[in-house]
């Protein structure tokens, strides 16, 4: 397989870029080069790394508007949970087959996933070629949850595929018992995998810490040796400054997730604090019931604008920083693709529309990308050198939506 | 002039909406009716009422993107303002154009303008049939300014077209003096106008109004005479519960921008107590250079999302509270259309293409509207019974968008 991409505007330069396999192998001006699969800019598209949402839940996608505006609580416990109850892995197939659909065509290559029937997910990614991380997740008291099952689902479905990886997915401290994060990790570490947590999302989360085991969530972790630089951890809201000193020193990746967290009502992620300490900040959408999108462009903007008006500064979090977290932070975090359009690296591309007018004028493309565009900008997807999307179109279309409809009336039926 | 829309989802059923001239005339099933233009939805399209973007400073879209993530002294005084004095009519003209064209790919059917050269901005409104309240600005030390430019345009301009009305939109206290603020509130009094008017937007604003003049901007505007129901208060961010009281009092409608607000940090709008007290909220993308963009639906999310983290209470400003003020509350303030469908009503519409994958599963249109949907969404927009947009082509969008561009490369220009 070989893709050549022709007279897209790379850096503001019009160039061509030539990929072999997954990865990039030549950038340049007017490559003469011959490729079974051809994409022409023709100078009306620029090529920019692709999106790298760190923390999601896909098909919950399948419960986007069911029910909007409750506490917390409410929201899980009447809400959200008698539904997924419910769900078959066939439901799940179909609603991350849907998820994936709209992240394909808001310019994400790759996802950090954390949700049930892994198997079900692991089909759907598969077969939609994008990239993904998908966790194996750990929750005590649930059948679906158990080191059993990590151990089974690793052993079945580990390096199958290039653009899929696996982690452990313990959920979060007051879901997963010490001896069964000890485990994780150590699993972790063995398969040299990824783990993919929750960590102090709400502060009732480390009320119920502090008292349970006199520290606060991080400490814990720390004490009990969870933390690592395969640690990557959602929210990560509520941190004293001894917390963030700890995560600087594991070198874990942090998940800020600003949509879910206002919406929730969660709380601001401490993005100054973390920046100065330099620790690794990724984006993510959350689960779409709480988003409600997996539009990583509308979530640059919010991750933008909820730190200055958190900070009344209106000079942090730059749009360039943000979407240095969007891009290289996430694909470092998730070790999968460079998140830099650069020979040798995993060709994961997006190639954006600059007729667009929310491009319009293009004083400074990154500007617009994080502060005007929404994921409809994006014309093509490039995932591991295959072509995901093509003017938009994106194979299954239809097939998926209908599908993904079926379900939604079973929902419905759910409910009542 | 007529207008049938077939088969189109209204409130969740499929229905038929004859229009004639500018009037909703029939709503019903299967309408058997003649009529000259003809869009059929097919039962895929959700017809819903257009958006009304209540403050903004369209032209300023030449500006997207040149400037971000500065403090807002330097952001003004060393960016805009230097390239704001160059421009020329036929600069806000194109400009102008490219923010209806924008606007109207997004839904807006009617905007409430304040910027220089109100006589171009008046034909590119006339020109792309757009509705707009077009604000007369006034400043003092400004020779485009003042009360007889105000007079002479309002002699010009009025009663021209029925899409187009004419507001006096004298710019904020701290420009315009307390004798131009009375000439201004008796002009429009005497001629039925609207007046439109930056209130309170900075803190900065509070302590200079209290130092030279005792007492807060609303109680200041108060005793001058200057508030009543044709008032439309942009920002309305720091206000006390005395001057919410006053305002309530004298019926005036407030401009939440809450984009524009978090970027340049000015602060949070006390939407609940706003709320509470029954004051019509309207929304408002303010100009396209600090927000970055026109689409009212991101501003919408933007909306409901920052009362909620504000408040620290998910229930707060839910969905259908915001898709009101973005459509009904506007028109209400700008006294231009219904910002409902029903007989008799102007028909300002827009039509949402229900196989976005943003709208699936469709369980909640409002909700997905609000928290899901971009602006892209919308495919057909009906502005006084005419068709602005067909299945999301404009007439004359490439060469606006030529011109636009033109004119950014003259002001790169500026720059140098």
């Amino acid at each position: 397989m070989s893709l050549l991409i022709k007279n897209v505007i790379l850096n503001g330069e019009k160039k061509d870029i030539y990929i072999e396999k997954e990865k990039i192998k030549k950038i340049g001006k007017n490559l003469n080069l011959k490729a079974k699969e051809k994409i022409d800019g023709k100078g009306k598209k620029a090529v920019l790394p692709g999106l790298v949402n760190c923390h999601t839940h896909s098909a919950m996608v399948l419960l986007r508007g069911l029910a909007d505006d409750f506490q917390l609580e409410v929201w899980l416990k009447e809400k959200i949970w008698p539904i997924e109850k419910k769900f078959s892995p066939d439901d799940i197939y179909w609603g991350t087959k849907l998820a994936i659909l709209e992240m394909i065509k808001s310019g994400t290559v790759c996802f950090n996933e954390m949700y049930w029937y892994e198997e079900a997910i692991f089909e759907a990614v598969k077969e939609m070629k994008i990239s993904a991380v998908i966790g194996l997740v750990m929750m005590d008291f649930s059948s679906g949850g158990s080191k059993e099952k990590v151990e089974k689902l690793f052993n079945k479905l580990k390096n199958q595929v290039e653009n899929i990886k696996l982690a452990v997915a313990p959920h979060a401290i007051y879901t997963v018992c010490q001896e069964n994060l000890i485990w994780a990790k150590n699993f972790a570490l063995k398969n040299r995998l990824l783990l993919h947590f929750h960590l102090s999302e709400t502060k009732k989360e480390i009320e119920e810490c502090l008292k349970k085991y006199k520290v606060r969530p991080v400490e814990y972790l720390n004490r009990i040796g969870f933390l690592g630089e395969n640690t990557i951890l959602a929210h990560s809201i509520w941190l004293n400054d001894k917390e963030i000193e700890i995560l600087k020193k594991r070198n874990c990746s942090l998940v800020y997730c600003p949509t879910s967290n206002m919406k929730l009502t969660s709380g601001v992620f401490p993005y100054k604090k973390i920046k100065e300490k330099k620790i690794n900040v990724c984006l993510g959408t959350d689960g779409p019931a709480s988003n409600n999108s997996l539009d990583m462009f509308s979530e640059m903007k919010f991750a933008s604008l909820l730190q200055k008006i958190n900070e009344m500064d209106p000079t942090v979090a730059s749009a360039n920083e943000i979407f240095k977290i969007a891009t290289e932070n996430g694909a470092k975090a998730l070790k999968i693709g460079s998140g830099k359009i650069k020979v040798g690296e995993i060709a994961n591309l997006m190639l954006v529309d600059l007729d667009k007018i929310s491009l319009i004028p293009n004083y400074n493309l990154i500007s617009n990308l994080v502060y005007s565009a929404s994921g409809d900008c994006v014309s093509d997807l490039i995932c591991f050198g295959k072509i995901l999307m093509r003017e938009r179109k994106v194979e299954d279309e239809e097939k998926i939506v209908k599908n993904a409809r079926k379900r939604s009336l079973k929902i419905i039926k759910f409910q009542t």
